[in-house]
């Protein structure tokens, strides 16, 4: 049984509200259940030293929790002067997965940000995350295209990701947090629309699993990120 | 004419929306207007090394601007590796202010962080986070007398704040983004319900201002502040 | 009655020491009693990328105090890696109101960086710093009209800044170490020769004060203000 | 065809020397090729404060590349200020999946940091620094049983990392450099003897992969640790 | 010829300034020519954590130069986040220096820090560091001992620095600034009063010398030092 | 009598072995006895901004301890975030050493970067750094001359390092961890082929010495120095 009562295939409600800030080119408030993640799009004519000239653009990703996003506080990480290692490693993921659906050279000469930043954690941050920032990234893709400034899409499919595990020897998916404090194994998945796999992180914390376990989480995460390509798909039109 | 339409001494609305997150012992996401500030209360029982054992509490501010809160985006701080000046000088004028209202034996042993970070901005983020922070910080104290962790009311009086400015030689209220940006001078004003002054912060930008222009501005600003002060009366019951 | 046996309106005795370094363009030392900054002023025909190309130039401030400038040393910025808060105020403040005396078109494509370093502090070594960068900025101009690459004085008008605050419930002028650390209230005022205001930061701590309370202060920083003016004259002739 | 002309799922040649050094209590260099490693495990009778007293120990990773391990020399971390985003992921990833075989409450109150230094970087170098970070753990559990610190076993199997990627359409083993920075998609494995997965490690780079694709991937992986758990057993007694 | 008229084995006016600050428990402020170092010594009745308790002192130096110390301006050190090498080494040599005079057990548990502040620089600001670092520690020691705090005299003899270095082909004693720029070998000797070496540290720039030469530089800093150590005692009378 | 059972005069065995990485355009790994350096010479046809453009070229040193070279292990400077004094120090002695014998417009315009990685302490890791970069500096400008990249060979001559102290009264030659720790006085020599000197040097801990203990010490060097000189030049073919 989850302690939230929820079927072990079951989803948190997903709510998205898009157009949340009024600067940013793309933006959306994202919720997986009380996990709320503010992802923003942000365009720049501007390049990073080494891709200048080179006929192409980048679209990279940044990753923060406000200090109370979470049951206890947590210290700031611009106060401490660095970020920390979950954080560099959240923020490398977003970037990578977000570059899987997107043609540089469609995109042209141009980077494009997407900020995450947490408003309120319950597990599966980096997963809405990523979720989120598609959207964002449509919606300033859209603008983009709508000004004339990109003629050909340059996005060329839909992402999205999920966490699944393995909680009291049951396969579960879309883990809360405390679902998520106490699983046996948390595998993160990045999944493109039609089937194909852009990324996953399997990690046993005490248990692990074998091949047949990996599938398995595997399978429900396909079934999760079906549901989020159609809450994607309604946001964006 | 102010850019917006409003008169002189005509502030933008006042929104607040309580308990904005779950986990801190007080929230609210205020607004003036396009700027939006979450602010929330956090509550720990445990105090800065130079004041243990001393038999009074602290309070404390910080504040951040989420990197699309603007019109185009700013770095990240943490990415920077440390906060810049601008936001040390406006998280030590919350804490501050805030302090101003607090009795510290009353408090007890205990600290009150009040994490103050911005949205949306469009000019007055740092008044409208201490105006927030109150109402923040007010819940959270409310929830440890229900809680019976504290007896007597630590809080003395309501703080808010304001900015004042004068645009095009007129002394206005309330300045928005692009009043701000085109102020001959500008002035911030955190004031005790009652008539009593906390802080003033008043800069010349270009031009500069006599003892007269400088008491129009704060004759404003106590305007702008009884209407904040009732706007938290509403909030905090 | 003050510590130091002062009337009310009685400033310490002020002490300027031109040309105290050989290198600077522009130096002083300057004594508000115990109070000793040193001020350089640096001419460098190199802007910040930012300004370049405009065909104008900039004023900036930089702020210390030595470690035992004070009553217990106080551990060095540089070695513990980043400028305090504190320090990031002051020498904001002290760049933003050295150039509202400034015409940066006449100054031209250079840059002039004010260096004040608290050998010894005894209360009010921010406003001391203001007072005493203004005769070095107004030395190194003269020496640069004096060779010709300035033809128009970019200087126009002489700014001075003095602490007022109140003590034991009167207001008294140019607060030393001992009235500082016991004030209800300390303002910091900084004002231009003729009766305007550049800046003001007005704290209360502890105690509130009214909007006469302000003006009186207000008025005591005038009178002190003029003595410093009447200094800075003698002193940069 | 592979670069090296080896088979698809031929590894490269494994070397390990043990003893590398003298100081540390186990250590080795291990080598996959051209990749050469230096492991060494330091054993510490004090932990980090948030496990001080709770009866267990604790076991860490940290990873670095010298300057000119690679091909052109990269800039030393020392030097930036900071470790990077990619050297934070890989020591969290080493410390994970060495405590994945560690119980730690038989390894009593003490802490041991497994140091992966890369000597010669030739592509594995996070799989390499697990696999030989197992011998240098392995080694100093050893001499800490052999001195009668240590009563039982605390080391609960074998663990070891391989990476598998896409490269021209099929799937390898064992990537070296050349095929890394081509592979269509790069997957690092942790398993554990037995058949157990401890962590996926799963990117794709350019093209994406199926189910299908990452269980060749995965049965590839099976088949390099069995060669490493081998050579582990060799190298450790 | 030497630039400034001087003979090869002549120094320049060696000027003292003690009690240059009133909070210091010791200061001087030095001049060697044009080069002016501030430099005070502070007691603290605390010790870095590692010598604690094992009832001795200690004795450290810092240093630093104003940014308009010289010629042109350097940027400052708490700016830029961090000491330079260049600092690193000279505070270094200045405690290290001092120690070797000073019996840490008759000090007492106790901590002197010497902070050595470059208020204008000509050449020589690590040696005038060091040999007014000793009149500071001298004056705050006999403080201590006036005060009974300790018994016994802790200083154990008297410490000088000079420079000596090959100038166009001549051996040349207490190097200006023009000279140094220019020399073709620059030695530091650190002497006790009564013939004994302290430290050397000698570089070749450019050109190289051979015993013969560091021996003559060696006896050129023992006529310099002897003039030192008669300054120093007139001063600390 | 030394704790190796070594002569006064005696070296520790000296090993080299050249190509140790096969990146870097030059390489040794060198050994005094159980202190162990890793010595790589990078080439880059690029340089320091400061540089561009003068016809010449620029050699520098990195020093760095991997964390358990010691007896206990040393937290890593990049996990701390910046380099110590030590290392720094070294490394400017490593760099300005070798630009010594380099004739730097002969050299073009390059920089090599000698990076000393010291695998295994045992005293001495400073000297040895020095003596083997030499060999990787020799080795990497071979291959550019083998090239046809630079003309005249930029090297004007063979440069060493050695340590000698005073040990229980008696000066000693090439000092390991255990004399080192207990030497009364400890003294580096960096000296070039025919009996010039590059660099000296000499701290007293402890006790001190005199113009007559100098020379022992620089004899011993020159001895020393010369058995590097033929392992240098054996390695170097």
């Amino acid at each position: 049984m989850r302690p939230s009562g929820r079927a072990p295939d079951e989803m948190r409600a997903i709510t998205i509200e898009t157009g949340y800030t009024k600067h940013a080119e793309g933006s959306c408030l994202i919720g997986f259940g009380d996990t709320k993640v503010l992802c923003t799009a942000s365009v720049e004519e501007r390049l990073p030293p080494w891709l200048r000239g080179k006929g192409q653009g980048w679209v990279t990703g940044e990753y923060s929790m406000l200090p109370r996003a979470t049951h206890t506080r947590g210290s700031r990480e611009a106060a401490r002067g660095k970020q920390s290692g979950r954080t560099q490693e959240i923020q490398r993921l977003i970037g990578r997965s977000l570059r899987a659906v997107v043609d540089m050279e469609k995109l042209g000469e141009r980077q494009i940000t997407l900020d995450c930043d947490v408003i309120q954690a319950d597990g599966g941050t980096r997963t809405a995350s990523i979720s989120g920032a598609w959207i964002a990234l449509r919606l300033a893709v859209n603008g983009l295209m709508k000004q004339g400034l990109i003629k050909n899409d340059p996005i060329t499919g839909k992402i999205a990701a999920i966490s699944c595990g393995i909680f009291q020897g049951t396969p579960v998916l879309d883990l809360d947090y405390e679902e998520d404090s106490n699983a046996d194994a948390d595998a993160n998945f990045v999944l493109i629309e039609g089937g194909q796999i852009a990324e996953v992180q399997a990690t046993a914390e005490g248990a692990t699993y074998d091949e047949e376990g990996l599938l398995r989480l595997l399978r429900l995460a396909n079934m999760g990120c079906d549901q989020i390509f159609t809450a994607q798909d309604e946001a964006s039109h």
